[in-house]
């Protein structure tokens, strides 16, 4: 759905969540050349005190219904749980015309949590595919969302709105594609929860063969790094798997043992093939 | 064994290949207060070209053996099948006290052919834990060995000799540390090949369910950098792999499934514990 005006921008933007996301989001929306007007909420303390110490919120609302009141776009910058939590009271307080995003990376079950909320028809999703190692306030940075992908689910919004939330997006950078919910949360299935689960399993094979951190070189750094993930927001995540996440972990188990019965029986040439393949998958060459 | 003396530098030093490892090596000799004489070599005639229009040593050779002749320390920047090869007839070819050593990250197998090629007294090993995506004399760099560690192996050679080699690593700014082949090689089976043939089959998982390398996240790309390395190399790596690696792979396949389980039945504590305990090690707290 195009049409030849530019979607309105948003004015008042509410961050909910003062992390690596939220803090993030605010400050890059400060280095807009007509920055809107940012309230910012966080329910930790601490995120609070550095977000007005650094001046990158416009106000720091008192809690997050106080927040939403006065926003014309409420963007839940949480973990999956709290978002979902936080949305059933948020329809009371958000304006009538106002829109709600999030940037939780699984999207049907937040699609779900928004219908039960009665905000399904002022939802649109994103989510953003950046973020690092380090979370927190002090991992935010003005140039998070800059060449990021940011995957768009707005099922049951006005095509308008959807417009208008993509239009917010790519103001900072961010590369916006829509898709619905199931095939968001299939693909982050493959693309997400695979690697991150494969690095834990990988980890735990190093750790008990007494390999040390330091021992790694940089590919070896590369995959275990999401070994040091969060286990709070991964445990949120993983309460709401999508279905076809432990066939996927089984098939990697499988190729992985059908690689080393290669190995054992000195197939190089089956060897030097499959590498080929993913050189080519990987690289485009 | 330390003496009070630094032991004597190399003067003339042969790099013998020109790719990541060697051009990189050339280009940091190049960048030392008082740099050896370089004399460089490289069976292919695109790295020897560009290594002299950008004047990374100081002569190009004939062929292995005139580079070889002509120096106090002789490195075999190689992948381990030229390495190997290369030494049968090096032997002849190197001056009676001069000094051989190699990048190579297996270690046994250079050893023996070392003590084939009647060279294991002169020989002291290196693997500088170092490299990149891309391969090659294009991709070198003078820092490349700053800070990386590189392990020594010199079972066979004169204390003083492995000293001199440390040195010559130390003073490149890399971070020498001594080890013997065997140990070295099963350390590389979880350091090294493991997380590499954990990327091949991840990758093939990925490619198979229709994910884009575009479609992943920083997380995601991480984990998949390494299926993008170079099938010749890996090959040859692979055949003189440390007889301790298929089961270790094994053992990855055996733990990622028993996560899958674990997703499979919601056992979410079971799954945190499993998190903190990989990112404790990991991240170190």
């Amino acid at each position: 759905m195009r049409t030849d005006e530019a979607p309105p921008r948003f004015e008042r933007v509410a961050v909910l969540g003062l992390g690596l996301m939220g803090g993030s989001l605010a400050r890059a929306l400060r280095g807009l050349a007509i920055p809107p007007r940012v309230v910012g909420w966080s329910p930790d303390a601490s995120e609070v005190r550095a977000a007005e110490e650094q001046g990158v919120v416009d106000r720091i609302a008192a809690d997050a219904l106080d927040a939403a009141a006065d926003a014309d776009l409420v963007v839940l910058a949480t973990p999956l749980e709290p978002a979902c939590r936080l949305m059933a009271s948020l329809a009371r307080a958000m304006e009538a015309d106002a829109l709600l995003t999030d940037v939780v990376s699984l999207k049907a079950p937040v699609r779900d949590a928004a219908r039960i909320a009665d905000l399904a028809r002022r939802w649109v999703g994103s989510h953003p595919m950046c973020g690092g190692d380090r979370s927190g306030f002090g991992a935010s940075r003005a140039d998070l969302y800059q060449d990021a992908r940011v995957w768009i689910v707005g099922q049951d919004a006005d095509p308008a709105d959807v417009a208008r939330v993509e239009a917010f997006w790519s103001a900072l950078g961010a590369r916006p594609a829509r898709t619905e919910a199931e095939d968001h949360d299939a693909l982050m299935a493959l693309a997400s929860h695979l690697p991150q689960l494969t690095a834990n399993a990988l980890a735990r094979v190093l750790e008990a063969g007494g390999v040390a951190p330091d021992d790694l070189g940089p590919g070896g750094r590369d995959m275990t790094r999401l070994a040091g993930s969060s286990p709070g927001v991964w445990r949120d995540l993983l309460a709401h798997a999508p279905p076809s996440l432990p066939d996927a972990m089984r098939e990697t188990a499988a190729r992985l043992a059908a690689l080393a019965a290669l190995v054992d029986r000195g197939d190089l040439d089956a060897l030097e093939a499959w590498m080929s393949t993913t050189r080519t998958w990987r690289t485009g060459s």
